[in-house]
């Protein structure tokens, strides 16, 4: 990316239904007004006929694994792992971690996201595509155990060794703890992951109730739902983002409630594999319980466009409560940005001086946003991200503008030769 | 639109996974070859990085309601018809509904669909708007009688009207009758529209089974569920296209199977307004019934884009079986494709030499479409039709050219201005 000014102006946009020039100075939006003079120092942007919205907050992802997009659908969870997704994983390394953290990338940029939260194998190879892409995130270590001691000892002493390479990065990137899931992680190594938090100041992203027998399991093998359990393990507290969060009851929402912990809404993968429809906004809104939307991995979603998961998951709110005036486009663009920014803990997700400069032109000629009697509805039901976000800039850079990114084909190209070379590889070892 | 050459020549495209040539001559697809040499008198068209794939085939809309996009969501039925439709359809003139229609298939062009089936008020302007657009279109004049016998005379008079009157339409343009629904259209006029349909080879586009509420009121009222209600009408038949048909028992799929009746799953809505969420895909094809995807109108579905109609079906058909392998890609590939057309009665919906030339470019260098393991998967779950749709070619005619579509920017600021017109009009009126 060549070197850009520190000053952008945008001029004539649309913000709350008003023409407005923005500016941004460094990596912060510092004056939004009707007219801004331009200075000769200044980028400037023509905003016409284009919305200001910010940026998405993606809170659950597996970024690398745009690798196997649309291989092995429309099967068991078991079936799917097995015959399709371990084989090929067996084979990454961390370059190919890297240029499938890169397409990852690209699909954020041009669908309007600005940060993710992700995990996967190979994080610093992720960091560094996030760092040369110019996004931010938020990259779990991710602890996989399976009451092994021996791993679990392998995995505390990895933790600290990411936690100091993380620090080579800018602080767009942060890192954090992924104990995986209650029934690939023990319960001694979720306390560490809780001291390593609580030590560390990191979020730990942790996959929890996404199906009905994840609960089930739980109950048999230590007689407790899965918060209770966690609740038993003294590991519920403001750092826990829990993803999915499908099965939980009323005195678990109580319990994430009083502990502050975070959930994450992952509407497109809960359909698909159909571990569950349910989404408890009301319940966990009422408790004052943080809600993020996730688009989940590729593998299971398909895509990482937040605008299709909005809509997902402000439809199926209403459809599974049989009332349509349930989770309402407001809700859940909340759930999408500020919310979002507030969970990745990033001072933005909202358009307003000061605020990081995380934001997107969307394009408001595209027949599917006219008219306009309502930007957020929409954004949420008519849009998708990948066809009306025109121009993304995230921490004051400009990522894409008017439709074009640099070095976009050279990723589609590489990105594609190393996928099919995987599947190749997985194969031939059969 | 200028004036295009007869012979279209689409150059090294994607077809089932390999490179080839495709000629269109007239409006149809005369040659399909790894190889054609080009003629002085072809058009050509470079496919290089794009596949080809048919139109879609969005059997269920209300075109001109574009207007009403994202102008009242999250509401109850009656609240939001009441509320905010009806006052502005009271001011809907037939020029308003020409740029509402024109509107509607900019975004169905832009996304991808070649045809659609209709009912809304002024069906001659929406034919006109169809004309002058390019798309092929059933268009239904809509009964709406409320056991009012007089208006129920004056709805059949105008049935034989309109259908004489589309006969000036080019032959894009079909002629359908648009019983609205049981609870608006007493059963000696559904009678009508049976014999109507059987005389003059035309389909009955009807609204039935939507709610579980509708279901309730025939049995209050008939006595018998909306298809048995049918059954004794002696109104089932090939002609009878029944939108939704959400709340059907085994018995009365039965019936449909027999009567050789169409079915048109509109998940958008559906999910939207709560009404239900089961889709017996299962059931209805292991019956033989045929099965077709609509968008329904913006006023509910918010957008037009049939890929996002595949995407909500195929996570809805497995979520609420519980079963991750139920309704695949391919499945809902073929209801929104071959089987669309099919019911539409178009010669159409796949791509092979002698169809119809209603076909597509998809850009394959988005990044939503990398890697490509499986085309189908990936328009199903991760493509939006507006975003990957490159070209569209309908008739043989080119409708959109990477990416461009002539008189677009026109269509987008008079329908923009006719819909706040509009709502101004029923506020002053208020």
């Amino acid at each position: 990316m060549k070197e850009q000014a520190n000053k952008i102006l945008i001029q004539g946009a649309i913000l709350d239904g008003q023409a407005t020039d923005l500016l941004i100075e460094d990596n912060r939006i510092s004056r939004i007004a009707p007219k801004i003079e331009s200075g000769v120092d200044m980028r400037l942007i023509d905003g016409s006929h284009k919305a200001i919205v910010p940026g998405m907050y993606n809170c659950h992802t597996h970024s690398a694994m745009t690798y196997f997009r649309g291989y092995g659908d429309d099967l068991n969870l078991m079936d799917w792992l097995e015959g399709y997704i371990w084989p090929v994983e067996a084979h990454l390394t961390p370059e190919d971690v890297y240029w499938g953290s890169k397409l990852a990338c690209l699909e954020m940029i041009r669908s309007g996201t600005a940060a993710f939260l992700d995990m996967y194998t190979f994080p610093l190879s992720t960091a560094q595509a996030v760092e040369d892409m110019g996004l931010r995130a938020v990259l779990s270590y991710t602890l996989f155990d399976r009451d092994d001691p021996e791993r679990a000892a392998l995995d505390r002493e990895q933790s600290y060794v990411y936690l100091e390479k993380f620090k080579a990065f800018s602080d767009r990137i942060t890192f954090s703890i992924g104990p995986h899931a209650i029934y690939t992680v023990s319960g001694p190594q979720l306390q560490f992951c809780h001291r390593f938090a609580e030590e560390n100041d990191v979020l730990i992203h942790l996959h929890l109730s996404e199906t009905e027998g994840e609960c089930r399991d739980a109950m048999e093998k230590y007689g407790l739902s899965p918060v209770r359990y966690l609740h038993k393990l003294g590991v519920l507290s403001p750092h826990l983002v829990l993803a999915h969060a499908v099965w939980v009851d009323e005195e678990e929402m109580d319990l994430l409630a009083k502990y502050g912990c975070k959930v994450v809404h992952n509407p497109a993968s809960n359909l698909k594999l159909a571990s569950g429809y349910q989404f408890r906004y009301e319940e966990m809104r009422r408790r004052g319980i943080l809600i993020g939307l996730g688009t989940d991995g590729t593998s299971s979603s398909n895509n990482l466009d937040m605008y299709r998961a909005m809509h997902l998951a402000a439809l199926m709110g209403k459809a599974w409560r049989k009332d349509p005036t349930a989770v309402t486009a407001r809700d859940i663009y909340r759930t999408a940005t500020a919310d979002g920014a507030a969970i990745m803990g990033i001072d933005a997700g909202v358009i307003a001086e000061g605020k990081l400069a995380d934001l997107c032109l969307v394009d408001l000629k595209k027949p599917e946003m006219v008219p306009c009697h309502n930007l957020v509805s929409n954004l949420v039901y008519s849009a998708s991200g990948s066809a009306v976000v025109d121009t993304t800039i995230v921490d004051g850079r400009i990522l894409m503008l008017h439709g074009k990114i640099e070095g976009e084909d050279e990723i589609i190209d590489k990105a594609a030769e190393v996928a099919y070379k995987l599947i190749a590889k997985a194969r031939q070892a059969k």
